[in-house]
């Protein structure tokens, strides 16, 4: 079998139950998540075989983080403990009109303060056919950005697929950080997933007529943006979410996909919304799932955007679907009818 | 007073909470139903005097099941105590493109090895008006369908209404089965409930034009349908549901009942779902307590689609509303406004 | 610093969690809230300095409702102790067509058996700038009436602006009886906030054109219902919120102001219900904030309806978001994106 | 059958969960007891007729209380709906030193305020062999104690044996006024239930060597208490029960039995609490089953003692035990060792 | 590094939370668990490799099953997926006097209709030290009965050491029919462990002076009982663990070992119980540990028993504790004090 | 009146529920708490007026630390905001054997890096007549130290009250550094607050012939470790608190004062715990309480250990409870019985 690799942070998620804000909250719901944890328990619960590599520390709290992960049966062994303690977030679910609030409590994590050597990539790549990560790691600190760029090298040395999510955030760098560091790291990149915003806060590439504040998408500003990417860093292949929101509660949902010839958008979905994080890791998933089984371009669109489509219907931040449920939905049956 | 008798099994349904999946859960919301126990509950919800005929394991779990009966109002003085254990049915809520999913562990229940003879439908059927049983409980076993032969004959012989919800579950046997087994009770009918998938399942009989796939519904299918079934068994009415899944969380919802000469339709409800499983259950008690209290036919599908409509803002199996309530929605009032 | 004083009951909410019926509950989720507290409470969330008046009972739930207010930052330094009890409400949330019911329990409240000079209005007003009570208080008893003339009339001695939210009660008092005792309070009023329905009930002004019932509303009436009740009473302003209600999980929300000159019209809001209860409270709150920031009428007005529009996604009775959020929702941030 | 008839007060219990302080808690959980009741909801789960008689309010918190009376299988055919609301108490846990808190909100309940001649106590004693009150429910108000006159009267004529529990409440009247009340009533009384600070409290019937705020309880005491109560009022029987506190988790429980002749005193159990509200309430049941079933008065006794101890490990106000698992723990299994 | 198999059936067990009966139930706690699975994750949790064996049905509730074992680093790659269901178990928390209920409801379970040659067992038992099955197992039915013996076999056959818990339960079987079953298994077994119960009920060995019913313990009769065993099937150690009930809450917890020349007997620990199911499987998991580190024959028995008395202080079935832990218990660190 | 401030930390606690270890939990109970707030919101609930003096960072989870203080009446005027992050500790509570864990998570807190002249002592201390600090304070960072040592300064200067709970943590710094910063302040306290491991830890002071480990305590020891403090500092007053731990259930509680001529030993009270975090926190309020009140040395120790025995039955870190539920613990009332 084939393995896939995906490198980066896992915190604990902290949320409120139902739709509490902060002030109210006297429990909260725990999860763990984390941009690339989420990619390789999607991957996992799609039947591959899943690899995650994090440091965590040695104390009970980092171990919860890592059953979470071995539960749903992503290899954690080449996870390395130590360090001074496991980023969080506080997430307060929206609704209607109030948008979800996210705080985040996650720096001197361990994971930030990684140093150079420390892990094995040789050993972690054995049987590796797929290397994953987001630029939400390099961001976290000078220490996790120079080991992202010692995975990546070693990844692209070996031959390994490698895919990277921008995932811009604005709390843990500036635009010019962002875009100095990033630039760096897309020459090992296979496959970039992105957002318009992303494109346009890490690198400055913008979708002309796009104006995200009026909530409308233009096809042709996408396929701006993908082609402008794709020709600055030789990527072979650039995806990008496609995010209407109307409401904390309704998103319109889609995608796009080019792979330096043609541009391939996936249908577009009507979601209410459980949870939206995760939205854009699932996509990921889904699309490392339609490569690593060899779909079509076009298909791998789709299985992408249908099984990050159910994502917004699943609780907590990663996407519990199997690959036969995805490809139900992507069959046609989005009515929701019991299955028994 | 008139008694309504229903017979049927009763089940531990196991939920996680809220919009969990099954692989999430630590703990299981537990409510106790059934087809044609969720009819009971329905119609002593409504003030009548409703009686549920069952057998349930002589244990703890059991009598749990006949104290949520009796929390309700329904009569259990007739239910068997005995065999090997309560059936169990796990249920997963779906959220927008996401289907519920419905696990069963209903196999070896104690209703369903119940045995000729075991109930005294004599002393069970004296000063009953109506018996009511659907198509779920002869699928259980031979065991069962053969007591519930019996009972429908008992019920005929003493000139009592006999209705039927048709309920294919393909889980639990074949068209063909069905069909066998389904024919030779419905000559003890009178009222026929099902919608359009059961009709054709069971007896073949077809919508010619209704594609459900593509969710749209023609009223001229429907009376076909109606129409073949009431030929083919001489029931005095046909009743049926007509369901427009639009997604796990929307559903547009009406019914038609068809007399032997007029085609009643009633009006059609836009229904955000709080818990869709029994919706059928309710229609088929909503229709009965109209007829038990002598309203037109109009009026009995209208009050059976109101009922229904207000059972998908209702969690657990049964439908918790009252008589007035129902007569309100009837009576235009859908706007949900605070009732203080 | 200018306070605001509030007064009026607060009671203890006790509602089954999600959308279970009463006989369905075996746990309340328990706040405490009334219309005048969550005025307060909002005012507070705000920034501002507000001061809640009102009598409690010297027991541990008493106690638990003045903490309630402390902890959202309400100087409850006023608050009378003794008397017999703290009213309660049960709370039933409804969901699509099935309305939220409300059972009252609050007759014997320490508050609504307060007698004349128990306060001391000298003490309390002292450093105040406005005062804020609604049409409940004095519907709950000839001694809650009696007090609250008398804070009217010490309010206005001291040349404190005075809003009065009409909130007429049916379970509480007849048309009749409120109609006497409102107009004898309104003289000491200058901005009157009320629906379309307390104008009609209270004081038998209709806006004649409107039909509720089709849950149509039409701005001529609107004007008509205002201009009667500014004429009528001399206010300075009047306010009047506008509701529609598809469902009981969906409304449309707007808002009206006039001011003696010209009839300001708010946007309109598509809301999916969390918890609409005191949605009103937190529209008169708004407006309190927005006259006593100086904003502009339309500003105020469009605050306020901004800021019960948030308040229908937050759980409980009370508008706990604040002023930053209120402005960002005003400013067309409605898309509900999630904050970090 | 022999049915046992019970009247008296219904409550809603709310109490926050675990051991939280009231003022620590937002939610409460929700049971339905009250002295009368809890005696007949435990006869009902010994497996006798036991049907309850009281008044209770026309919303659905009262449908609530009937709800729990039937779930356990309570005759509730005879409850009289109307009035203004349903008495509530608030219970607060102790642990260790901390006692229990109860706060009580019950005035003006349906019960309270009802009027001689509503209740049809012919059709209601119909079949019995027994009928129960207590001294709480002459406590209530001037209406409850004609009431209770009324049917005790009622019942004596019948022949029906009477037993009363004397539990005396100090928050709802004075020595000087339950003397005087009760008795008025003692006289129609066969079976008398106390403990020793009821005997003192009310009749000022003292245990001369007893010194209760030592802990330590005395058998020549209790004897000359029994004794001097059966002497005042020819009672056939006297029971007490006896309580040693140790702590708010751990007491030790015993009962005495008084026929005329012979002082039974019954083994001790060292108990460690779950929920003691209700303790003496379950021994009332106990000592009623026993009589019924025609027990020997020590076996009655033992019963009585074995059955309350149970009840302390049981989360409610009700003791939720079957009469067979009372038998066992006469027969001294007292282990709690796993039962499968 | 050395594997430990252990082979069995793992149940889905559900408890209403904390201390209520099954009938006042509305939710009920899940977790995975069954004699031998909880040895596997209590060896996984003092860092052994341990690999667990059965058949589990190929749905989301087996897939809970699976994610719960590897959720505590279980392997679990050798488990079969098909039949008809998983087992379930109801459990009754008890306090005091009354007793914990098991409710079983684990017929027709899939590892119960498991087929002699469904599983590889030199593929399982590669680089296998020890196998580890219990009398459960074979008690489910003839099938499981045979695949136990053809597992012990091949253990054998390899070298493997093989450990036995006897783990009598008469809801299975009968003694007759363990004592035959259990005959044949036993010459296959290094390692038998046992209550003093388990060997009077399935081989008729007895403890002459012990009477378990007063609740005493003789050291001498264990003795004769280890001796006996050992002497009948020629094991290489026999251990027993001392369990005196004083009631559900509190327990006196020992165990002794029999090597066939000394008797080992632990101290004893004074328990307050917060779960006591598999109590016994957390010492044959401390026992293996203690083997597999080659511990001395006492240190074995002292970790053992420290470890299982630790169990009884976790919720669930599984003995979540680290070898470090059971190891500062040993060392005499019982005081619980707070580890900050 | 009179005002206690009090200086120090205040964190996010986050608990499993029950008995849960922190790898089975999916939920935490979050509560705000630290030794100095424990102190303040247990003065505040004894109807003393408490100032807490704090740095929180300026985001919702701050916000509510500040919600909960003002909840129970804490004056929170004076509170910082800034600073990076608010402080969190895990707690898993212990049971019998097994004891409780603490995983600290509170470097970089807003209050640790907190700096010189941020705060206005000066306005702080006007009115007030207590400052109140601890040793976990000045652990927390130089900087943390600093500060510290400005509010002890100016306390004394202003003729304040100083008292001091050495509290040391051995997480947060070794015996040397505490020695060396704690030494600094002590010339300031007035009344120190120890137990005997914080005396040996921090100044070496050792109780010769204490053997804590046995878990007997003898007078002789600890009159010696008062004296030497007192002899060493030149303190007013000594007080130690002496607890005895059977078990993570069963402590032993007591306490002794010095004032330089009489050691006062308090009496003992046997504890079954709910929740023994912050039993020092809450003797040292019932110290300041009783010494505010101008009780007298044996009558202020009397109501410290009261006060804190009642603590251990209360859930989370503070001490809820009332002056005159201490005052009734003292006056004998001990046995738990419910008051109604």
């Amino acid at each position: 079998m084939s393995k896939i690799v995906c490198f980066g942070e896992i915190m604990l998620r902290l949320a409120p139950p139902g739709y509490q804000r902060f002030t109210q909250a006297d429990t909260f719901e725990a999860v763990y998540g984390g941009g690339e944890a989420n990619v390789a328990v999607s991957l996992a619960n799609f039947g591959l075989e899943a690899s995650y590599i994090t440091k965590i520390p040695n104390n009970p709290i980092g171990q919860s983080a890592i059953n979470e992960l071995r539960r749903y049966g992503v290899d954690t062994c080449e996870i390395l403990r130590g360090g001074q303690r496991l980023g969080i977030y506080f997430l307060e679910k929206g609704a209607s009109q109030r948008a979800s609030v996210v705080v985040y409590d996650r720096k001197y994590s361990s994971i930030s303060e990684v140093k150079l050597g420390e892990f094995d990539w040789g050993r972690i790549f054995k049987g590796a056919k797929w290397f994953h990560f987001t630029g939400i790691t390099p961001a976290l600190s000078k220490a996790a950005a120079d080991v992202t760029m010692e995975a990546a090298k070693a990844a692209k040395k070996l031959g390994i697929t490698v895919s990277c999510d921008l995932n811009y955030r604005k709390n843990l760098w500036t635009p010019d950080e962002a875009g100095k560091v990033m630039s760096g790291l897309m020459p090992y990149v296979d496959l970039c997933i992105a957002n318009e915003e992303d494109a346009e806060k890490v690198f400055g590439i913008k979708a002309d007529e796009t104006e995200v504040s009026e909530g409308k998408l233009s096809h042709e500003a996408y396929k701006q943006v993908a082609k402008k990417l794709k020709d600055k860093f030789s990527f072979k292949k650039v995806a990008i979410t496609l995010r209407e929101s109307m409401s904390a509660d309704d998103n319109i949902w889609s995608g796009m996909l080019y792979d330096g010839e043609n541009y391939h958008f996936s249908q577009k979905y009507d979601i209410h919304i459980v949870d939206r994080v995760g939205g854009g890791d699932s996509f990921a998933a889904g699309l490392i799932y339609g490569m690593m089984r060899d779909m079509t371009d076009m298909e791998s669109l789709e299985f992408a955007v249908a099984a990050s489509c159910l994502k917004h219907s699943i609780e907590g931040d990663a996407n519990h679907v199997s690959a036969a449920e995805v490809k139900a939905l992507m069959g046609g049956d989005a009515s929701g009818r019991v299955k028994r």
